[in-house]
């Protein structure tokens, strides 16, 4: 019986290859009653904000479990692995940034090893897949049971690499952010917090005025998008607590021409 | 032990995100020890037809168990969540007639409840999340042996809603029906059932005359698209029990321009 | 308590539809307790060859285990399902070669047996869906303790279909090879393994030559593709001991343009 019953992977392997069962082969030979939930592995690939959004975002629904995350351009390189101990679990990663956003969600790192020691690895150990050989393996044993100082030295979690936070201010009423993230419907996250609302006199029901570059669109403020007609545009408070743009039926992120990374404002509407 | 060893999942939540994740989180939360079979994720957003038709042809041949369906594009207005009682399995989801036909496929509902006691949702409840605040957390419970009297008010199952069938109608030895799916090898699924053939007239090694709009296409009727030769379109009796077109080799809907709701018409070819 | 505690899958039938899920359904059913391991479902349609690759490469990484793979284009036709015993695991799916390059990269077939006892299928047979109702009840009833023996006659591993080999030849210090596969992430996986590079007289930081129809690019021999600066073309031994060619955050395979099957020599650079 092993300290973690559960192991999550979020990885940026696509799923047209073996890469991820292999990680699934690998963990299930070292302790095989683990469980394995696949968070995604369609991170694009190379692109660490969005897999640390994504991790964020959805660790506070998994279990306590060992957590592995692998969007790493760096894999090969002097970049370091590690196991940062937050909020009951495990997080194990290159330490590029990836873990940053959800160990911080979680209530910052207790503790962080630098996985050092080669006895929990699968040799021999590829230069482009640390996935499968140093990652994965070196999260099923501490699921197993090994603890997490025999994986490596110990290191101040305060020397592990962070990943700015998205922008997120507010400021004279105005709520300044960027795009978090797309979604399937074309649902467009914002990194503005749905309680700092309050702060910029918008409560539902209210109007918004959303900018984007040079564009300019008023949206209603409401509980969710279903409750405007098909096609309308709308602001509501989505799944994370962050303010998203939806279009009812339809793809907000298409319309209003808003990628990740794109730079909003939003204000409450003057009544005219 | 649970009532139920096995939870099943059926969403348009797409993969890129965590959303599919954080459902099966909540489950393991609730059940550690609960078996969750993916059915699909990737039906088309807010595409309740086509989610309807996935699960009734797949729950066949799945366990008993709890089986969450969640194609939703009016989450968080008045429409119903309920949990029907059919077939020695619960169905869990919004009363938009996704569940329907599923439900017909195994004998009908037994009985069906509005799912109204918040006790076993996730809080808070986020307005446009309900597959992991509500649905899948029910479903855990249910599995995990609370009763359906629990979780809300009984529901008579004559007042559910339920999504028109498809059209299928044999007349003078003509059928007629639409284009339920096409599937990854371009396969076009009609909602003519095979065992209808035989009111046609049409048995394994018959010509088959297909009727779609202005088109019309003689094609052999037999076992197996296999059986013709690479590129030759073929109807044939597929793995539900529908009459079915392809090309061996190649795509069917691609190359007849028939998408799903098509109308199309079958007869039997009279010998020349 | 079976005699494997794990079964794997690996198809061309996609995500979209419930396919998979009645895999799945149909395993549980006959052995509640299997862990099922998802390969990969996203195989080209019919691409055989490339089915058998991953298949081939992944199995190392994989516990001991029934592994089902169906890539089968000649459905419902002549073409035998078959059983094979290798490096103690039991490989099922049709005798289209699919197997073969795996059975190989285990040690080669100890035993075969034609699926033909119908006691361990699904019933009724659909002529289309052989991985739902013959492939997976089979296996699944092997990794419950059913033997080889009962799953029908007894075959000569020597009759077994087998693919031919990808090309792979060194000859007077160029190594001729063929793309294998491409991933997501646009690296080309070549035939040639890295242990070849010895004979080609070329190590870690040495120059390559490659060429592939009338290009020539003269690329870096580096550990990893990390290694090179972003949008850097280089040449590294993968996570399957292959080489293969990468371009750092880039894509390789559209900015040479080589497709799998592709045709390709190596040979060390000569200094200038």
């Amino acid at each position: 019986m092993g300290t973690f019953d559960c192991l999550s992977l979020l990885t940026d392997y696509g799923l047209d290859d073996g890469f991820v069962a292999a990680c699934h082969g690998v963990a299930t030979r070292i302790d095989p009653g683990i469980r394995i939930i696949d968070i995604t592995h369609l991170v694009p690939p190379g692109d660490v904000r969005r897999g640390a959004a994504v991790l964020a975002q959805t660790i506070p629904y998994l279990p306590r479990a060992v957590h592995v995350a692998v969007v790493d351009p760096g894999v090969g390189t002097s970049r370091r692995g590690i196991a940062v101990e937050a909020g009951g679990s495990i997080f194990i990663g290159p330490d590029n940034g990836l873990l940053s956003w959800a160990v911080a969600a979680v209530g910052g790192a207790a503790r962080a090893h630098q996985l050092t020691n080669g006895e929990f690895w699968l040799h021999p150990v590829s230069q482009t897949f640390h996935g499968r050989d140093i990652f994965t393996p070196v999260a099923a044993h501490i699921a197993a049971g090994t603890g997490l100082a025999e994986i490596g030295t110990e290191l101040d979690p305060a020397h592990l690499v962070t990943l700015p936070s998205p922008t997120s201010r507010v400021n004279n009423g105005e709520a300044e952010g960027e795009v978090m993230s797309v979604d399937r419907f074309g649902n467009v996250q914002l990194s503005i917090a749905a309680s700092d609302a309050d702060q910029l006199g918008i409560g539902f029901g209210s109007q918004v005025v959303v900018r984007c570059g040079r564009r300019r669109v008023t949206v209603p403020y409401l509980e969710t998008f279903a409750a405007v007609a098909p096609g309308e545009l709308v602001a509501f408070t989505d799944s994370a607590g962050l303010i998203s743009l939806a279009v009812n039926a339809g793809d907000a992120a298409q319309q209003l021409g808003l990628p990740p990374g794109a730079h909003v404002r939003l204000v409450a509407a003057t009544p005219s």
